[in-house]
């Protein structure tokens, strides 16, 4: 694998110009996936000539692989027409997607040159929101009337499969379009040339979703079941369209980063590509919100800025309290997260995960306090000291544990995404508190008598 | 959906004895991953009544789709003949996979009872890295002979396919055995009848993997190419099996909880399910490394006791520097960490990334420094502290992107996992230092004049 990529980038460098002619020959042949990278490191003009020296589908679906920044920039920057060619070779999910990427007026633009018929099919997929199973589906697929037999249907494949994106699947329906069943080409080989589809798909418990569906939960369906794809119906259970196992590969590298980034306030969609003034934009009102948030811890310290003056070695400890809660709590958080991104969870079940972290943190946190307990006292000789000290930190871990377990439950019950900055709002309790605990008891027990 | 969810628990509490023998003749027409997902609710004796109700094939797969823990549980408390009656019933891969959590003695206590063709095949699994193609891949798939004919083929497919757990392709080999080519049950489906395999498959580019390959580099593939299955050969390109999407899901699923659970030092397979002793015994270990390196920054506050105690002040504003250059470094970690899951970062392009991450920590530390300046100088009217906060602020957040954007690549580098224990090696840094560029600049400025 290893040696593969170098050669790749050998042939990169070898692709840019005067020689980029002869490269575009044999960049034919590559998936489009593997075209869409080497488009990436090119300029505009290189771009288009490599794209204008591709049969047109070739050319759509190595601009549908694109990253989105760099698919945006370039379909920017194309003439309309050039734009629009491209669009309408690519299959209508695609489009819809990319479109929606686009400044509306552009969009709109692109889709005036766009073929009547395409251009309908992907004004129809544009009104489905992007986070639903209407939103990703595809709409090429393999429909079969449930009243043919096994040989009719082989004769529609043959004619009608080439162009379709979803290959391993027919869907059944019957006379008002309604979804009655799903046949494998398998189940199609197999069959009796008599046989009728609709007694073929009998038996079959058939799961689809509505087009409203959250995608979240379509990806959940397809990797719980193991499917190869997932129908998808609007109210009237008439069949819209699929959605398919490699969009759900997708969606759940999607839903992977949206959760570790959104934890600590970064863009959900952030990468090292995005325009780095991008990320800017997204990461800073976070910190402003850390800003604020850190600023209710250090009013506690304030409050306690006699006990410090007193006695600065409240200083010295202080940070680690705070710092040794917060890591409890994100441990607590992490798995959490990851578990409401894989399962569901249900009422008692999120109960269960909250005792059993308050759990966890009492036990660790009891461990931990003693060692403070120890080390504080082997350090500075000050018994009162390190009982505060181990008091506060098992104390606070506890609130670490607990909001871990608790912040991403909250959010999402009031309608926000269990991840978002889930981090920062545990970090303020554990510092606060922390800071709190310590600082007041030892207040009571070590400055006051 | 939601309402499906509700159904499911309803049906769960009357599965409970005594009405439990009626339950078990309906459960069987549900999907094994629906049954695991009851026979993990479920006392041991209740799991045994349904699973010796059940076929034997129908129970071994419900088994399968269990829980990790659960289904250790279950196998060690079931007696070894049962035990190996249903692992004989698994798919190979499952099979292994679930004997390779057993305890040894019972492991082999159990294979010892499986028919032996099976346990020679399943013994033959077990040697491969669980972490690599070979660890992952179904052995069960359909490989035809290259010379045969399309019709040829799909006689041998209709008698051989009803087992197989792969039937979306069939995979060609020569008379050595060796991996040839690939089509899929459409290809054969649609092509002449005389026509002869290695001629269908002649001018395929066809990608496989050797066993040792990392799995996440497999799922890599599989995802950039949206493949089905991806095959797996042996050095001398003998076919071993095939990794297929329903792996690979899995595979990015347990990646992206590795990665946010490694982050902040929990176990990388810990789930709301696992006993929370194993919680303890994973996340105790990074508590106490984490008070280690907190214990360093205690240190470098113990160095500037004297200013602290004479301007209580600064332990107020001190943990505001650490706590936000602390946010700054887990963005730039978030990005950097989901980037190398989903793509690899040549040596230019983390370059790329490292600087682009200190670009980004320069504005946002600017901004957040300038806030920060003029707070402090209205709420304490002190010109030069409110400078020396505003200039630690700005040189901490430059360390925590540089640092987050680091240390995963500098942990790559080393052989280690990139998330693992991250966020506790960069608090680490930004904690130290931005006591120390705080303190120090205070020393410099306002105590020491």
């Amino acid at each position: 694998m290893q040696e593969s990529e170098h050669q790749d980038s050998q042939e990169q460098r070898d692709l840019t110009p005067p020689s980029s002619e002869g490269a575009a020959r044999a960049i034919e042949e590559e998936h489009p996936a593997d075209i869409a990278l080497r488009l990436e490191e090119l300029e505009f003009e290189d771009q288009l000539r490599i794209i204008r020296s591709m049969a047109p589908g070739d050319a759509a679906d190595s601009v549908a692989e694109m990253e989105r920044h760099e698919r945006v920039e370039l379909l920017e920057r194309l003439d309309p027409r050039h734009a629009a060619a491209l669009v309408s070779e690519m299959s209508p999910d695609d489009a819809a997607d990319i479109l929606e990427e686009l400044k509306d007026e552009h969009a709109l633009n692109i889709l005036g040159r766009v073929p009547k018929e395409d251009a309908a099919e992907i004004r129809n997929l544009m009104t489905y929101d992007p986070d639903t199973a209407g939103g990703v589906m595809n709409t090429e697929i393999v429909i079969l009337d449930e009243r043919l037999t096994a040989d009719q249907a082989i004769q529609v494949i043959r004619t009608e499969i080439k162009d379709k994106e979803v290959p391993y699947y027919a869907y059944l329906v019957d006379a008002q379009e309604r979804l009655t069943g799903v046949l494998s080409m398998r189940d199609l080989l197999l069959a009796p040339a008599g046989e009728m589809l609709m007694d073929m798909a009998k038996n079959q418990v058939l799961v689809s979703v509505t087009f409203d569906v959250d995608r979240e939960e379509v990806a959940h369906l397809i990797s719980k079941y193991s499917f190869l794809g997932i129908p998808v119906v609007d109210y009237e259970d008439r069949l819209l369209g699929v959605v398919t196992y490699d969009d759900v590969i997708d969606i759940i590298h999607e839903e992977a980063t949206e959760d570790m980034q959104k934890m600590v306030g970064a863009g959900s969609d952030e990468t090292v590509d995005s325009p780095w003034t991008y990320s800017i934009r997204k990461r800073l009102p976070w910190l402003f919100v850390n800003m604020l948030n850190s600023a209710v811890a250090a009013y506690v310290v304030h409050l306690f800025e006699g006990s410090i003056a007193e006695m600065a070695i409240l200083a010295v400890l202080m940070p680690m309290v705070a710092n040794q809660a917060g890591n409890t709590g994100q441990q607590a958080l992490a798995v959490m997260i990851r578990q409401m991104a894989v399962d569901k969870l249900d009422r008692k079940k999120c109960w269960y995960a909250v005792f059993r972290e308050i759990k966890i943190g009492l036990v660790n946190g009891i461990f931990v306090s003693l060692i403070a307990l120890a080390a504080v006292f082997l350090l500075t000789g000050k018994g009162l000291l390190a009982c505060v000290m181990a008091t506060a930190l098992l104390l606070d871990m506890l609130v670490g544990s607990l909001a871990g377990a608790g912040i991403p439950l909250i959010l999402k019950k009031l309608g926000r995404d269990p991840a978002q900055a889930s981090s920062i709002f545990l970090t303020t309790l554990t510092d606060s508190l922390g800071f709190f605990f310590f600082l007041g008891l030892a207040q009571v027990f070590l400055i006051a008598r």
